[in-house]
């Protein structure tokens, strides 16, 4: 058996010490595979007293994480730190900088400087590898860039967020509003305290940036990404969705166009009888289609301590067997700077509801703009009668998402149209 | 940019066409991903006059495929010309003995001799890779040797052949008989004039024996796959299932028990909200479980000329990036060989259905012999009522399969039970 890869593992929360739990459990058996033992040998935490459950007597400890990347007795980084900048870019850019290897989970550092750290690797001979930043356990920045690479991919899609796909699925099973389900999911540990970066589709729009560059060779456009949460989402639009056979899901969507790239994090619709529509809980899929392959779908468990950690480990053993492939599938200088499709440029059938008054002629100067505005309807469903207002709920046929925005606020505008108009796009999942 | 890996392509039918397609249209593409161009120097097929749509004039002409083994301007070969010995094997052994990469899409000369094949690989210091032999475009070796390495797999299942699950979904979807779609699939080209390797499951086993080998780190154990094609599987037990929320399908699955190792192709029912139940055509899904990972779903095409040749190229580029893991994961003299479970140890809710005369005492009598086997009944149906025997349907809650064995033939010898009583297990496809 040749020389250890020497790990230094910065940050021992759930997944680092989930990934020094895999090593102890399996250290012989990843040995065998990898050709060469794993060792962890230097750790560094905020507080080196804790109970983690896993015994780090045996790790130099290093107050500074930073440290590691200097340590003579370390060949691989890990990075579970988190956070786009602090110590954990520090870390970063200093492994790799010294030629250590690095493997990270860290998203929002990916998402923002990627790009960078993926030239510092290659100036460097290192490997940089992070397949558990995006959708945990399921290997799907392997698929896109190895499994699938024969391929021009033409979509990819997901749901990348657990604690959203939780809260839009208790929402439809259980009938109560966001606000409770938010806070159930708190209690239970699926949603954070300040859950803004999960429920404002932050975190899932990190991922879907980087699997964005993987899929088209373009480079990280975080900010490209068109971004909306689930936080307006209402148990009435859910209800009706689940009426006409669709379930509200926040997708994360990646296309190249002829007139540019398409990146968006979204609540949309799906049909609720295929695997994205029917995905349950803290789930995450990932679904890639290219020209050759057609459409592959991922599906597995986006979070938590086991799934992340495998994710880390499987980058540690590739780099253990001598993997130093670029870190985003092409070398980093021939990424080419991300073009992005105009906003108004979509299109797609769409949901649209309207509280609408229920009186004779209110139907006719609803569809009456939306006529002028070529908008042509698929299937209409208006509900019960209202003291005030009923909802009328519309499935388009393709539309222009700039006609859907010109036409909501002069239908908001009529005076038979109670409280504003809901557009949610339907999204065509099929292969 | 350094050295082409210069490929040997023997076999020039659908899949071998598609290959030089895949490398002919995205050829600059795919040199920036391997880090070094992927060219074609040499061929080989039966007929060099054929037209398949692409230019062979600037390959050399081989006319016996043994002959690419030995060529100077060969780094790789890729074998698919199909069948587990003849010259597809003869290619692979001087292949590998002269130290060139192999890249096949040959299930059944891996099933056969996959052992011998990378024990060569290995002597000699080449790559044995053989992603396409499983499941076609879903990249489900890389997600299983690669993916989830950090994983003790503890089981490993799936739809692994095309053409039973289009045959399974058109007898459910319209009512038709076996042979009316079997007959159809031919016509459509889904199944072969001589259907016997797929129907009978063989063809299955090949790629199960393949996935436990790797999933779990034993010697490639064919004949230990207990196989059982769907030739018998009737629209009558399609129609109870769904009836009571199942879907039949032919399941590969493969799982570690502490007395030995399960293998087995054989058709299951599976609820059919599930993904797995709702699997339609002749898509594939390979479902991974792993100590730490949970579950991990694979969904894509199983076979066609672009999923295939997606899944080789894939291999290409992996060698041309420097990839020489071990074929199965582990090196071949690490695997172990497998102990087989004996077949009676099995457990699990079964469907049974029993033709029963419709009279007093003959489900008392039926219901005897269960009880006595220790069979449970979880829910019962009695279908109408007939001249002479009346359908009983009954899913029994988790039993020894030694003693659906023993009862089964018992309750036949029964006056009132009339034709062979039918048993098929009901498999917990959930995480």
């Amino acid at each position: 058996m040749s020389t250890p890869l020497r790990i230094g593992l910065a940050g021992l929360g759930t997944v680092g010490a989930g990934v020094a739990r895999i090593v102890a459990a399996h250290g012989a058996d990843l040995a065998a595979k990898a050709g060469r033992p794993l060792e962890i040998t230097a750790v560094s935490a905020r507080d080196r007293t804790r109970n983690r459950g896993i015994d780090i007597s045996g790790f130099a400890w290093a107050d500074d994480p930073v440290s590691l990347a200097a340590r003579e007795d370390v060949d691989c980084v890990v990075e579970v730190i988190g956070g786009s900048d602090g110590p954990a870019r520090a870390l970063a850019e200093a492994a790799l900088g010294a030629g250590r290897h690095l493997v990270t989970a860290n998203k929002a550092l990916i998402a923002h400087h990627g790009q960078a750290l993926a030239e510092t690797a290659e100036a460097n001979g290192a490997a940089l590898r992070l397949e558990a930043a995006v959708a945990g356990g399921i290997p799907c920045l392997k698929v896109l860039t190895e499994g699938l690479t024969a391929n021009r991919v033409t979509r990819v899609l997901g749901v990348l967020n657990g604690t959203c796909n939780y809260i839009l699925t208790e929402m439809a099973r259980t009938g109560a509003d966001y606000g409770r389900v938010l806070a159930e999911a708190q209690a239970k540990g699926y949603a954070e305290a300040d859950p803004t970066f999960d429920v404002g589709g932050i975190d899932a729009a990190h991922k879907l940036a980087i699997l964005a560059s993987m899929a088209f060779g373009t480079r990280i456009d975080f900010e490209g990404v068109v971004t909306e949460g689930i936080e307006r989402i209402s148990l009435t639009d859910i209800q009706h969705a689940a009426d006409m056979g669709f379930t509200i899901k926040l997708l994360g969507l990646a296309r190249m166009h002829e007139q540019g790239l398409e990146q968006r994090v979204r609540p949309c619709m799906v049909p609720a009888d295929t695997a994205i529509g029917a995905l349950p809980g803290v789930t995450n899929t990932v679904i890639a289609e290219g020209d050759f392959v057609g459409q592959v779908s991922l599906f597995g468990a986006g979070a938590g301590e086991g799934p992340t950690a495998s994710a880390i480990v499987a980058d540690i053993v590739d780099i253990a067997r001598g993997a130093r492939g670029p870190a985003f599938g092409r070398p980093a200088s021939s990424l080419m700077p991300a073009h992005r499709l105009a906003f108004g440029d979509e299109h797609a059938a769409y949901y649209l509801r309207f509280m609408l008054q229920d009186r004779p002629g209110a139907l006719a100067a609803l569809t009456e703009v939306l006529g002028r505005h070529g908008i042509s309807i698929h299937r209409m469903r208006q509900y019960g009668q209202g003291e005030n207002a009923v909802p009328v709920v519309i499935v388009t046929h393709d539309s222009q998402r700039a006609e859907i925005d010109a036409a909501l606020p002069e239908i908001a505008a009529l005076d038979v149209c109670h409280s504003a108009p809901v557009a949610i796009r339907i999204e065509d999942v099929s292969g």
